[in-house]
């Protein structure tokens, strides 16, 4: 079982965990644009409550989007330098998939995950659970709510649907809304399960340098920067 | 003599640079959108072409702003990152003093340093030089062109002016263009300045712990929230 350090600034909410020997520590906290503040904090008291260095880790996670592109950097940063300083491999880990991770079994086998992509879209993608792993039906992508569709080949399934993304589920196709069964928009992506995720990708070999570790912004970059404040 | 890393991704140019016994080693690159991957590469090639690890460092400074809000804060997660790792303090360094730090001699003694802040605004200061050290005559702001002053006790001195955010010099008021006798609008903060002031800091003390380490927007939180994409 591999050691890991998991970072998460991509919504409003900030989160670090560890994962040792199959423990989880975790610290977590929503406050929008305090991220810069929370976070190296959060990773000090880990390190010092598990009393262990980061050399002795395995590998650095972080949420490598889709989310907020200011918050997706702090971590990407973060975590990049965190790993080159360390000597550590990175892991980016999608914030949608660590959502269906952190899913309930309540929830059921077929989850929908969308975040808030501001700009009247979303962030969004399908899953189906298989044990513990985690099969992406529909690709991440971002889309106007109106726009959001299943394939055929999919939506013959009831799904739940979880994250902020649903908040604008009065503005999707009806076709889309017909297929959920239920809506829990109070979740974020959180550091636990990127950990956990990352972990099994370690298991795989599924582990980058530093430097080629980068955010996943979905929103293409043209349109981005015409929209882009700075 | 202090052994500074400094990064700096504040504007559209990214560069790092190394401080070892008074000489520097710099990469530089005008790639915007590109600094997640350029910033990380750099600091490795720097560590390698002078033998040293980042434990033998002094302290790690970056460009704290004022700038691109989302490049900010990719050298400041990078630099939280590293020193965290590596176990040293951090030196915030002002963009808008690197620039003055970096000016020519020739400029004179009176220098006012001016950032693009988008948003038909600018960030900008004024300092004089006094041998090595840079005084501020006129503190860090965000002004519209038109707002720009100098208080009356420093407009009788001869200014140059350094930085793009005098592209908008022809909205400037002329109370304020009347006492500069020169415009540099292509320059960027850059590393190297920001090692050297870092090197300074360093010997008087000036030092943070990583947590503590933070950017400068200086664009007001309410005003930015409001207009940013994300």
């Amino acid at each position: 079982m591999s050691n890991i350090l998991a970072l998460d600034t991509s919504t409003d909410a900030c989160s670090a965990a560890l994962l040792l020997d199959g423990r989880i520590l975790q610290r977590f906290k929503v406050e929008p644009r305090r991220h810069t503040h929370l976070l190296l904090p959060m990773v000090e008291e880990l390190l010092v409550e598990a009393q262990i260095s980061l050399k002795a880790l395995d590998a650095i996670a972080f949420g490598r989007g889709p989310g907020s592109f200011a918050g997706i950097r702090i971590a990407t940063g973060a975590a990049q330098g965190l790993a080159l300083a360390a000597d550590l491999p990175v892991v980016p880990v999608s914030t949608l998939e660590a959502m269906a991770f952190a899913a309930d079994e309540s929830a059921g086998d077929y989850l929908l995950t969308a975040l808030d992509a501001r700009m009247d879209e979303v962030y969004w993608c399908a899953w189906q659970r298989k044990g513990q792993a985690l099969h992406l039906l529909v690709e991440e992508q971002v889309s106007a709510p109106a726009d959001m569709q299943l394939p055929a080949a999919v939506s013959g399934n009831v799904f739940a649907a979880l994250g902020s993304g649903w908040c604008y589920r009065g503005r999707m196709p009806a076709t889309l809304t017909a297929v959920i069964n239920g809506y829990t928009t109070d979740v974020y992506p959180q550091a636990e399960a990127m950990a956990r995720l990352a972990a099994a990708a370690v298991a795989r070999g599924e582990v980058m340098t530093p430097d080629d570790a980068q955010p996943v912004y979905l929103r293409d970059q043209v349109a981005w920067k015409k929209k882009d404040q700075q």
